[in-house]
């Protein structure tokens, strides 16, 4: 029955030597798999290989065997002799491969615009064209982006092939061309799309949200859903995966979970804290004093578009100088609760949001380490405190886990967890 | 040929649905390619596989058909249901899973410490504990960085199978105890490390660096030399690996890229920019102000331990009045210049170095986008400035490529570079 269908999988394959010696990141898979993924396309396996003819033949083989209807290929379709993927490719689909003259012709005048191919000898721009344009039999080839033309291919009783360029933005640029290619429609034709949400904890331990899980599904059947749970800078992040049909699993789901941690619970629609506090902050003004964090809050907080509107500005404050003399941290505050202090914490905030006239302050400082803990206030041990101009206060000083970048992170994450409670006056 | 006959390969598992649906981008694929790499281990592939055990039993045994002698997988070793990883493996190795119960103790004296776990119904607690103790047959386990131990696992006729953690952290912490145990330095005793060099340029395109590689090709043969280029954090990277015996191909080479970029040519040593600032700034006071890279660089130069010995601090100046109340930049330069414009930038530099009794200040404002471009000022064009008590000035102000993110980034390395430039006395 229709609705009981098979999942339609895929499996990605990057090629490239670089990407194995783990000097360059792969950027393709990652944007290949949400793309799949928003297609209601569940990605099998995402494999990165070598430019060695066999690793890759054996990589294709593998993902055929694991019955995906689908397979993305990302680089390897340059001129030089290590870009091996059409003719592996076409090995694969066991098709010969066929000079195409029309693309022979493209790329020979896309060529002819790049004037630093003039120190080129003719013969080796000749040979490069021509490898460029060899497209396997029966197969569509895609108009290039770069000089590159992709490819897509059905495989005879085997997948669809889509053969892109290695360079993010012509892969990109080429995707629409490949997904409406009769050989892939027929097989996006067979997909049902993914219904998914996400929410957001912030203050729970990851090990309590897995015995929330447990627990939950001790009353209702969950397995319609696909369930990630995950750790990110300090919050959980909850994905919850659904084909059409379990919408009312999955919001019983969301209703037990926000029942069990209201407080900790503050996003299911997806917004992030930065989105939230982004809106939050509209039409007010916030003043900043880090001192451990270095200018992470502030430079996290511009990070989007028009935040100039509302960071008034900061001060990244490390030494006891800096505290007085710019935020008017008294000198005896710091002497006498010393300068990773929720006195001095509170003090910075203060401080921050008179200097900018600011309607909101934050302020933090605490021991980034890996030096400089002591028995009292050990590595991790971070002061926070937000206060507003109508005498709201919310401090917190935990000790964090992690290195050095993590604290420093954690702590910026804190920082924005109580700015964006004293913003919604769910603060205490 | 022999140095084919003798590379060890090995595969990498990453385990995570949430790495197939491209929510969250793979850390420990590439740092781990990396690690072998430096061992001279060939890594054949990379593959990443979400939750579902039948597909890492699929990856593990295609990884063994092709011959890897190593296979090391990170995630899947939580204590949650869709953490699969130990019992696929001891599946794979045809072995039981037996509780360790020594290791059952001491996590759960790990667990102890978390204060937070004591809302926990014992049992759920216990369970938990004691999967995360499980442990197949002959397999070594290996102390836990957070809750989880990781596990070394010589399989019968097959590879040698290293399980680790996912969160970064931990699987960077338990590397050197996977590594030193006895089934994997058997392995790693039959193979033969690569050499390498790695040189970072700036200022140079990458254009230019392909063309010299291409002339230095046509007098030294460079066939016994790996050379990767690649464009990052507007540096060039050129990495360069060969087995040992072309240490004088290599070294010739060096030369012939220094000859020809000797200004653009910063570090042969491995150092970074950030390393090579760290050694300049000992024993002075830099002070930062900061307009459109929003904290960036304080965040950047406070990343490293000890840096608080040289960054006094620093201002995010935002609005028009921070530059004129915190940084004593005059009105009527802002007036007559723009906020944007190079005079502001040396008035900024000079200010942060008053402001925090510094011997150098940098002084960074700049147009970030997406909006806010005109046609002499459009969005990437960024003033950058650096001065110093001894009267040194170097300025730029470059229109810089990219979205937002690239743009606040290029302008902090740019800051960067300028900085060292006037530290080493190599300013003009």
């Amino acid at each position: 029955m229709s609705a009981e269908k098979m999942n339609v999988r895929a499996g990605i394959v990057v090629t490239g030597t670089e990407l194995l010696s783990g000097l360059v990141t792969d950027r393709n898979g990652p944007w290949l798999a949400q793309r799949l993924d928003e297609l209601g396309v569940e990605v099998a396996h995402l494999v990165l290989v070598g430019d060695r003819p066999a690793d890759l033949a054996a990589t294709l083989r593998f993902l055929a065997d694991q019955g995906v209807e689908l397979i993305v290929t990302s680089g390897g379709l340059g001129p030089t002799a290590d870009d091996v993927t059409t003719e592996v490719v076409a090995d694969f689909a066991g098709v010969e491969l066929e000079l195409d003259e029309a693309m022979e012709r493209q790329i020979a005048a896309i060529l002819a615009r790049f004037r630093y191919l003039a120190h080129f000898s003719p013969q080796a721009l000749r040979a490069a064209n021509r490898k460029q344009a060899m497209v396997p039999r029966g197969a569509l080839a895609l108009d290039p982006v770069g000089t590159a033309p992709g490819l897509v291919l059905q495989v005879d009783g085997g997948p669809t092939v889509v053969v892109l360029p290695g360079p993010p933005r012509e892969l990109r640029a080429m995707w629409p061309s490949a997904m409406s290619s009769p050989a892939a429609t027929s097989v996006l034709a067979r997909t049902r799309p993914f219904e998914s949400a996400r929410l957001r904890l912030f203050g729970v331990p990851e090990s309590q949200i897995a015995a929330t899980l447990r627990e939950v599904g001790e009353t209702l059947d969950l397995t319609p859903l696909e369930i990630t749970t995950c750790l990110r800078r300090a919050e959980i992040v909850i994905d919850i995966r659904h084909r059409p049909g379990a919408e009312a699993i999955r919001d019983g789901l969301i209703e037990a979970i926000r029942a069990r941690h209201a407080r900790q619970l503050f996003s299911t629609d997806g917004t992030s804290l930065d989105d939230q506090l982004a809106v939050l902050l509209r039409g007010r003004r916030i003043g900043l004093a880090e001192s451990c964090t270095g200018g992470l809050l502030a430079a996290r907080l511009t990070e989007r578009p028009g935040s100039s509107d509302y960071v008034a500005g900061g001060v990244v404050a490390y030494s006891n100088t800096a505290k007085t003399e710019l935020l008017g941290v008294p000198t005896e505050l710091i002497e006498r609760h010393g300068a990773v202090s929720p006195e001095v914490a509170r003090a910075m905030a203060d401080g921050a949001r008179h200097r900018f006239g600011a309607s909101a302050g934050v302020g933090i400082t605490g021991v980034a380490g890996p030096g400089g803990g002591t028995e009292a206030k050990p590595v991790g041990y971070v002061c926070i405190c937000v206060t507003t101009g109508d005498g709201a206060v919310l401090a917190r000083d935990p000790v964090l886990p992690g290195d050095r970048a993590e604290i420093r992170d954690r702590s910026v994450t804190v920082a924005m967890h109580l700015l964006r409670r004293v913003l919604t006056g769910a603060a205490r």
